[in-house]
């Protein structure tokens, strides 16, 4: 099989998770690549060792330059925080590279749109890594709405719930400080939702909003007894109508006590309507109007017949979160292969951002904004 | 027992669910007084004799003017079209009798603020028909929040959905017509949702909204090739802030395809959450933060220790929708007794109608606006 | 309207259920009779005077002979415990009354074969009060089995299950006393189980059984220091195999913690399955099979086109238990103004206490028995 | 790090998931050896050596024999049909290798008696792949059961349903032949629910029994117009008394339409319940009983603290099926690593035959056995 060499800049929770689907992809789909895990970057070399040896890198390096430069690299995997994602973008697109980014595409619109610039034109391969688009459920959902099953679409309902700040000792880590992480429960997985409304309703033109932070200031994770200020969303909800004449709302939060990774959404259809919740992955909430005993019918969507799911178990085996990325990948490596951008891509990224900036305006200027 | 005469105005859904509630109280719960059914008022007298039969009235009349100046008469029940809730309620008052009034209050602010000033100044008991707040599962949520169990409230995030105007031929009825019904989804169901978050959280201070209208126009119910316009909103949306740092968010929508009464909401407070869908009303949705063995557990709320259900069944035996209707006016036979003013009344009305009033405004204005 | 005077037998939780469904019945639906509540029966009559006052009967005696005796009766409905239903329904049988019988139809097949007879030899109308084949849910199951919707039948699945005694200190009641209760768990609510099989799958042909007692004495009721022998089944559980080849279990058990009236059942046939849980009596779980995208949906059983409902309220407003008695009735006051017997009548319940001696014979013989 | 040699006899759907989980153990966990997929075994050379690419092995072979032979291969991974289990295990003790084989142990109990009298001659380590006793969630049920947080155990309701040849043209393959498979649903997928009934309650004492072909005979797979008999059960029952007093039901069948893995069990105790679903295995129902506002919860086992889990995501973010194999053998390694037999081990293997042979017999006799 022909090879494609991969250098991952990053190494914690992204890291890991795309460092396992480059490991199994190839265990599990007929790809027309294997992709053979050369180097893992990072500035921490005792870590990013360790990471090499955890996650199946030959090699580890603490300078994502170097990386960039070398002739034997053909995809640079970026899974660092969302801060540094322009610069080594943009390099790796002039070296000519293969660019996967893990998602937000930057930290702020103005960032990403340079990223977007450089990515065409140096004409290479590009992907954002919004890897929910790739979870089976989520693919045959486009796969129904597409194919007219639930007719004119009518509502976006998206809410992505979690818990893991609600106790106010928790402390004052770096995603909760605006200069790094750019924003809160927005950016973090409010985008999430927002793509997945792009993905499966349409554009979005205007946004009202509201940004919430209820527990202001909080311990620091090194000195227990400082408290540091937090400047940065504990939830953010917004109103949006679409290009379509659909509308919805899309809500996160970290403050929902009780919901561990609650990123649920339903949409409502002419014809039917679609329901779906990242904690049962597997599933697929669908109602098909047919009279009097229609209803919500949960499909497990584990057959053989669904995206994605040949490569793995029989009906009713479930997989993981992790295979999304695995899914990621697999399509990644296939565009290579038939040397077109595949989606979501860069310019994805941009109009995600455009909506979070425009949920962000709307939120101080307490108006409606045009995304 | 002592007897208190009761006298209806209007005979439809309503007419139907009051009259249950009236004949049925006092064969399950202990009422300070035995409600006689005197008399239903109508301006149709074939119908509202049918009615009286039907549902067990002893009289029937075709003047509400006439009803309510009858000596013996001592509560007055409204269940018209709002439109003309105010004169009924205004008229009813003066007379001092007992006003127990179907929601929402009046189709306008103004008409509702003259209602309650109207109650006020004869110093009458007046209650509002806001029935949801005593299904046994809502009464407990509201006990498990007042004793803090959940603790400090954070989200009210209520979507109230139905779909029985999907299809476009649904003809142009008179809940479809501004004139008449003063808004649609709004002012029908985003209500009964506003009255909850109110109960259950406090009162709201700032609002943004959106109101939609997907299927403008369609057949006239008499002539199915005549069309006609829809003036009032399919859907509305809105996000808004509460008094004690709470945020929330309100939909409401008759096309949630595959939803027929699906009221729901969902609390989290930093100790739980709570959460409860009218569909399956018989159960409340809890959850208790006690580390990770912790999750969402399904209480049915079918025991003699919970709210109302001692008048009723065994553990596991659930009760219907009907007998919300039947505990609000146990509740009002008692606050007759004691002479007290029960809630929700005209106050609530009033307040609540302030809310329906700052989303319709901040819809039109795209702007947030204040309650 | 016609009348028919009715006189009930009893006053306990199932008097309290049949009269609410004797005065309810015309207020929802078209009988072609008004039923009179004339008379209640018990030999307290302190007891039976109130009972009497709560329910809404116009009299009350202490003599049930007195009561069958009357001209003016048209209906015996009894509500007993079983030991006295044999006597109470021959006499009732004999002076040609339409004879309504709660479950079971006795305690012993020997006295249920006599009763059958009797109504027989009288050729009364006759009717066994197995109200869950009038939960709309399951009279919706019986219709789509019977359209042939789920093919072939193979499997039921039948648990009934409860945990009102689990706790040790839970007095040695007459439930739990054989002499009177005839069984435990088994006669109780495995009848329920049994008579919903007979009516979806059909006839039961041989069985194997193991009837448990977990507790095997308990307090007195009446003196707590003082210990009683429970001689009945706590739980009971039988496989079954029925006439048309389809293959069963039936489970019913009091020591369920947690399930507080699970009657629940799954049935498998060649093209769908159909699943049903008592406490939520107004859905129904219905699988269809047509390829990958099939789910077990959720049907809410409140469509005025679904059995019983148009009688009650709009799609989504959920009905309660008792409802299922109140159709009950309206088919019985049918079958009174078509004289035909109805179904479920003393005929189901011999054949129901064929298959509950069956299997305490085969609990107690280790073997499978013929029913 | 310390290396194991691994070789695996099978390839098929066992073969891809026990080589993903020799594959994955170490990227996620930390092991005290290394496992080095070093060979992989099977008869059809093509095949085997396409799966050896797929799955990752060094090497192929189509020779147990000589695989076992080897000196440098320390564990002998068995995936082959049941039919062959008995004389590779064996010889794999005989040659002093670790032994790790799928269920069942064998086709009969006799074989399976020889396997254990093997390798406890030979003192080798031995497993058997009861995968699900390692998922999380269940390890969890384990945990809470001893513990004492459900109290005194009363009753096992275990179901496994599938319904992969409910289509009578499904043809006959070799599961469909008592020859080769030894017999239907009972050995395939019953077993499984005794094991877990052994691991959570304990040892099964006496049994009665059914079992049932629905379709006795089917279409060769090689030719379609050929009919061959099945001679294995499509369904088996059984009810089961366990040494502890507990009392159970066990019933697989391979035509619950619908139902696609769904092996699921409730346990109810006297303190509270749990109840498990395979199709959703990142979920355990737990009940504690603690008066009116107990209810059954949904517990995500996706928290650091539950058993496994540390080594995957963060909470909400689910694991696949495939993981309850990772799991497996990373307490094989380490059981190797401590030298200690872990369990489930052969000796579990043959309880579990005995089981099963008592349900044949008792299917059989028509009578209770006794295990």
């Amino acid at each position: 099989m022909r090879k494609l060499n991969v250098a991952m800049i990053g190494y914690k929770f992204m890291g890991k998770a795309h460092s396992n689907a480059w490991r199994q992809v190839s265990k599990f789909f007929d790809t027309p690549f294997e992709p053979i895990m050369k180097t893992i970057c990072g500035r921490n070399e005792e870590e990013v060792k360790q990471a090499a040896d955890a996650f199946g890198w030959q090699e580890h390096s603490t300078s994502w330059q170097q990386v960039i430069e070398r002739k034997d690299i053909d995809i640079i995997d970026i899974c660092t925080p969302g801060d540094t994602h322009m610069e080594i973008a943009i390099a790796a697109a002039e070296a000519k590279k293969t660019v996967f980014c893990e998602k937000p595409l930057a930290n702020t619109l103005a960032e990403s749109e340079k990223m977007l610039e450089a990515v065409k034109r140096n004409n290479v391969i590009h992907m954002i890594c919004h890897n929910y688009r790739r979870v089976p459920a989520i693919t045959l959902a486009k796969q129904l709405i597409s194919e007219g099953r639930i007719g004119d679409l009518y509502h976006y309902r998206g809410t992505y719930l979690q818990d893991w700040i609600v106790d106010p000792q928790f402390p004052r880590v770096w995603r909760l400080e605006k200069a790094k992480a750019g924003s809160g429960a927005l950016g973090d997985i409010a985008s999430h939702s927002i793509d997945l409304s792009r993905y499966l309703v349409g554009e979005i033109t205007e946004v009202a909003g509201m940004m919430k932070t209820f527990i202001t200031e909080r311990p620091l994770p090194e000195d227990k007894n400082k408290m540091a200020p937090v400047d940065v969303d504990d939830a953010a909800l917004s109103l949006c109508k679409f290009e379509n004449g659909a509308v919805g709302s899309i809500e996160a939060s970290r403050f929902a006590t009780g919901r561990k990774n609650y990123n649920h959404f339903e949409i409502n259809g002419s014809k039917g309507s679609i329901a779906f919740d990242l904690e049962r992955m597997n599933e697929l909430e669908l109602y098909i109007e047919e009279g009097p005993n229609s209803g919500f019918r949960r499909v497990q969507v584990t057959d053989a017949a669904h995206p994605f799911i040949a490569g793995w178990w029989p009906p009713g085996h479930i997989i993981g979160y992790e295979h999304s990325f695995t899914h990621t990948v697999l399509d990644l490596l296939k565009a290579v292969d038939e040397q077109k951008v595949p989606t979501p891509n860069f310019e994805d990224g941009v109009r995600n951002q455009r909506v979070l900036d425009a949920i962000e305006k709307a939120s101080a200027s307490r108006q409606w904004e045009t995304v």
